[in-house]
């Protein structure tokens, strides 16, 4: 991959615009596409709060969808464009996916798991690894987290749906 | 957790009842079960082939079933039964739904992140550790795994379904 390819913002702008939705639902703003052959093929937004399950991550729900449209587990020649570095359960499933690019927003120190606690993406002993491109867009997605924080800690996210 | 509960023999039985039906469907014979307050509240088996989605791991879809049983992403005072060790994402998946126990039929030398290739279920920075019983029916679940390989060299599996 090449980190200059200027293709890299607009499919990250298109995770932001989907991190936005999960925004205005009052889960934390992740966003993510997954983009073949130059098109986005498949979308996901955070709803862990929205549909009450660990499982509806943006990334987990866009992998779903990109299995669908190829018909195959196997999403190869895939790129994924993420707004936050993936939890350990979504690297894990772009892994297990072998989905071989991945380009992050912003990193997640606390808990990211392509480089900040482990990178599970890149583990000589697994039978796939993932060439990143960190930093795309890195203050928009980075904002957009802080943003979304302050609101919860300000009551201004519903807060009905946290639990 | 007490290793020597006769309890966990009774519910790994049944995530092993649960991987021959993978085992059927030529998937690799993969059972789980969620276990609260001493009942099942949750079932999954492999269906990765069938369901041509990577997402369709035994333990990924009992969480799912668990998330929607207790209207929750969060699966405490849980325990999960798997006939083999998790993958990097399905234990991703375990620390983030915060499950506090998992028992494990037997170990994944090659690809296994509950203490094969790495242990995701006790990293101290991560939010969330979970406690861990391995062996309870090792030698079934060990068995199974290896006819299944043995079954698919042969061709005796419906390698149709595999790609």
């Amino acid at each position: 991959m090449d980190k200059n390819d200027i293709q890299h913002e607009k499919f990250m702008d298109a995770a932001i615009k989907l991190a936005r939705k999960a925004y205005e639902n009052g889960d934390v703003p992740i966003g993510c596409v997954i983009v073949k052959d130059g098109k986005i093929i498949a979308r996901g937004y955070n709803k862990r709060n929205l549909k009450k399950t660990t499982l509806a991550h943006a990334e987990l729900l866009a992998i779903e969808q990109a299995s669908k449209k190829l018909a195959d587990w196997r999403l190869e020649d895939c790129t994924m464009y993420v707004t936050l570095e993936p939890c350990q359960m979504c690297a894990g499933a772009i892994v297990q996916a072998r989905i071989p690019n991945v380009v992050i927003g912003c990193m997640n120190p606390k808990a990211g798991c392509a480089g900040s606690i482990l990178n599970l993406l890149d583990i000589k002993q697994f039978n796939h690894q993932v060439e990143i491109i960190k930093g795309i867009r890195k203050e928009v997605c980075s904002q957009m987290m802080k943003s979304f924080f302050m609101d919860l800690r300000q009551g201004k996210i519903n807060i009905s749906k946290e639990k």
